[in-house]
């Protein structure tokens, strides 16, 4: 009997990749699809048909969520997502997100060539604004799938043009206006996430897939100094309240007290504020933002512990607030899905390797509702979120074979 | 026989000063009055209004620069200049600049008043853009004044809103239609500029008068940092280019590179600004300012010379480039002015010291092609261009009173 894996076609899924990639299309070769965009409805509608030439039931929600449902034995039984999301960064490549959704349509397409019966429903799924670059914060159409975010909360979303996020959801879904619409539901029997890695990892080692483990937790913060404006070539050091010096004092510290050899931590001052930020006038203020990863809950709060009494213990002649935005502790996935996935991985002769996910994906909300894992494949210099952003063909064949095992040994 | 500075009205000179604040009077009790805007050209026919009264004969030439004249007995004679500027920083006070000019016009006013015949003319002057905040780089009427710069280069910069100072300096010269236009001169007998403080020494010490001996050396530079984008939760430190890292470790070096014991280096970076600058996001670019100041030319020649080798031994894994913008080496002033100023304070009973100028002034121009002397006063917590600005009466009336005398005794 023919395997599923059999029918996985890797010349089909590039094609339907380089295809999406031209919603948006930027003239850096990237791709700029904001999420509920026209762009992103157009790539919508691209799906939808290719789902129709598969034999796939198109469904929606309030949230503009996109489910492709390849029917199962027992329909009544909760399905097994499938998916990850369409929308990009500005200045996105073409990759993340589309590759798990894509890998996903392919899935489907070889159940349905391949005659094999599903116990079970299976949905192809793109989540809505997981990137949270128009609305924030991102991972908003799982956030509200799992119950995490309340469908009203998510409506009054503005992007910075003032638009509601209802509002985006409502023209969407207009346009889909031939496509059934579902409450949103919370009860799916499992659900795999396929991505680009968005590090350098697999790629330097050589091994074409990485099963992940989990996500790590994330801590950010902001930190305003506030100092007092003085001349530059008058004031003394001894009177300056010099914002930018105690700024840079307190990073200083910091790094050094978050320093690990083993190069896990992830400690990243992306965002820094100057003002008046004029090269003869001593800065009166600075504002800057620190975004603390780490894999290990109580290393994460250890680190993050450190941020506020090291602010104070580095203020100078300042005044110094720490403000924390954000604590999500880290996430490891349920054992099943990654033993299940590191099994047909290492039936298939696919080298993997277990491996964290830096960033945040839909799977973190998944995970609260039901068993989920996460499938991970190159890209180039662990390069995201950028034009140049790229993955092998070869790689993004893998990653759809072992997610077709996966899925058959799930619900075949 | 009465003496010129019996004749000073500290009355008078105060009222003057409160009026002048009302060209640009600000919400917060400061002033905004860009240089030659309808605002300063407002102030301007208050100044000529009461040259009117006063009994001196205005003149201005094609930089815009303001001149009162009050005739010698010999007017062949190179003129006495005293003066300072009437335009201000957007933010700016009462005091900056307006003083030197109306406490001239005080002395100007005193010596007709006291009947004393003067060997030759003296000329109370408005220096066009001093500040430099609307047309870059100010000092500009002094400079032309000099021959420092040429007036077709002055003509030729732009404002923020693309007006060139020529066609701004024409508008000026239309409402000025009554006023006697003088080719740009160069000769002139000497410069004796008085000025608030715009730092903490006098006023800290308690003393109402400052014999300048010099303004302090000023070098700037622009230090640009090159690394690469990457995603805060993804990339190892070790792959990682972050420009913020780099540049503060360069800033942390030179910080310490700089430090003197006397506090008489003056170290600044102003200017700081991150790109793409988003918290999640590794910093691929920072560019920042460092504005070096010291009295000292060996010291300021040694210390700046550390900036490009400290830079270039603390790029990390980035690219670092340091361009110098400035190097204005320091200035003494002329012995002889210094020594006149510091006999009619010490004959007048004002407490003086000698300090260093922090800041640049018109003098500097001056200094170049006559003998040119500075006086300063107090200000509130040395604090300048900022609404708060702050001067007393009484010191306002001391500066006065010397600059009195000594123009008395070069010119009586």
């Amino acid at each position: 009997m023919a395997a599923v894996s059999d029918f996985i076609d890797g010349e089909r899924l590039w094609q339907r990749l380089m295809q999406l990639a031209r919603f948006g299309e930027t003239a850096e070769g990237g791709v700029d699809r904001p999420a509920l965009s026209e762009t992103e409805i157009a790539a919508r509608a691209q799906l939808v048909a290719w789902a129709d030439e598969i034999g796939l039931d198109p469904y929606t929600d309030s949230l503009a969520n996109l489910f492709l449902r390849l029917e199962g034995e027992d329909p009544n039984l909760p399905p097994l997502l499938i998916g990850s999301h369409i929308d990009s960064q500005p200045t996105g490549g073409r990759f993340d997100g589309v590759y798990g959704v894509l890998a996903a349509l392919e899935v489907a397409e070889a159940f349905k060539s391949s005659g094999i019966v599903l116990k079970r429903a299976i949905e192809v799924v793109a989540w809505t604004n997981e990137e949270g670059s128009r609305f924030a914060p991102g991972m908003m159409g799982s956030a509200g799938y799992a119950g995490l975010r309340s469908v009203e909360t998510i409506h009054a979303l503005r992007d910075g043009a003032g638009t509601t996020a209802g509002e985006a959801i409502e023209r969407v879904l207009a346009h889909d206006r031939n496509i059934p619409q579902r409450s949103l539901k919370r009860s799916a029997f499992g659900y795999i996430e396929a991505h680009i890695e968005q590090g350098p990892i697999l790629e330097n080692l050589g091994i074409p897939l990485g099963i992940v483990t989990g996500i790590q937790g994330k801590r950010t913060f902001r930190v305003t100094v506030k100092g007092e404006e003085n001349h530059a070539g008058t004031s003394p050091r001894s009177v300056r309240k010099d914002a930018l010096v105690t700024a840079i004092a307190i990073i200083d510290a910091l790094q050094k007290a978050v320093w690990d050899r083993e190069d896990v931590v992830r400690f990243t001052i992306g965002h820094f504020a100057v003002s008046p930020n004029a090269p003869s006038v001593v800065p009166a203020r600075v504002e800057f933002s620190i975004d603390l990863r780490h894999p290990d809950a109580d290393t994460l709060i250890r680190l993050g512990d450190l941020v506020a009494p090291i602010a104070k213990g580095h203020t100078g002649p300042c005044a110094v607030e720490v403000t924390q935005l954000l604590h999500d502790a880290p996430l490891v996935f349920a054992e099943e899905m990654r033993d299940l996935l590191a099994r047909v991985a290492s039936a298939s002769n696919f080298p993997a390797i277990e491996i964290a996910s830096g960033a945040g994906h839909d799977a973190r909300h998944l995970h609260a509702i039901c068993p989920t894992g996460m499938l991970f494949i190159p890209c180039w210099k662990g390069v995201s979120h950028h034009p140049s952003e790229r993955i092998e063909s070869d790689h993004a064949l893998a990653g759809a074979k072992v997610l077709a095992q996966a899925v058959e040994r799930l619900v075949g």
